[in-house]
């Protein structure tokens, strides 16, 4: 470890892989249903169904293999790979609230990241154990009690509507920000 | 989450769970030979056992199970139970090298801390990333780039020539120190 880095905690889902798009294949092919991803605009997921569908998303996110063929989000390898030149990267997953979730994830991002380091990786719950310079995250949870220097918010459907956090909307945008 | 709460970071193998006398076993039933834990004093396991056998240990510990039945170190959940009044406890496990390790260790605490909980599990790699007030760990390696208030090493047979931290050898000596 190269103590002399800031060190930058970087999320995964809807940051560096895809789960809305996953979500929205398998409810539309389950429903008979055409949700869109503008009908998620504002909404969490479980908002933007009907209320007799929100247990899916649960459902769906607490099966073994959900979030071992996620999609990758553009351009976030090349920028996490870039970012490590001048950073020490950590990806920090709030995974521990699905079991089942923790196997998945190691080996996603051992397949799309191989770069990253397993000692970089970090599966939590509450990130507000986390020490680190820089956050990248889309939930304000996560955003809100991190106490480093720069909290950058990851524009996800649910988060909109939100003004409070410095903003970007894609990994182009990060690079800009931190390269 | 209580922010007013001083956060500690407590490991797991060594200090909550014993994988030691694990290994013991599993070694001098397969070896048929007679290991004890004095021949463990001031050593890591593979420097213990003839150089032949030091691979044994990377298999047993790579092996899916074997953190799931490990013993519970005496008076661990007691204390941990009394000091989350006075804390926010979050156990941190340096897991990551074990791939089979997560979901074995996830359950474990499930079953034998019940009363914390998955939001204060942390599996990570490299300790340098965690954020919190005290540390109680039984590796040098974890305590040295801790940026807390207090750092509490917690006897292990490979530490006990260690003379650079604060030292807690039973839950009892925690408690004395800490409630």
């Amino acid at each position: 470890m190269d103590y002399q880095k800031k060190k930058i905690a970087i999320d995964m889902d809807e940051v560096m892989a895809d789960p809305i798009a996953k979500f929205i294949d398998l409810y539309n092919r389950d429903c008979g249903l055409e949700l869109t991803l503008e009908h998620l605009h504002g909404k969490e997921i479980y908002e933007a169904v009907p209320q007799e569908h929100a247990d899916k998303v649960w459902t769906y996110i607490n099966e073994e293999g959900f979030f071992r063929d996620l999609k990758v989000m553009p351009d976030s390898q090349e920028v996490i790979k870039a970012l490590q030149e001048k950073y020490e990267v950590f990806i920090v997953s709030a995974g521990m609230e699905f079991r089942n979730s923790l196997i998945d994830k190691f080996d996603w991002l051992h397949d799309h990241f191989p770069f990253i380091s397993w000692k970089n990786y970090v599966l939590c719950g509450d990130k507000s154990i986390i020490g680190a310079d820089i956050m990248i995250d889309d939930r304000p949870k996560n955003l809100r009690p991190f106490s480093g220097e720069r909290k950058l918010l990851f524009t996800s459907p649910h988060n909109v509507h939100l003004t409070e956090f410095e903003r970007v909307s894609t990994w182009k945008e990060v690079a800009d920000k931190l390269l």
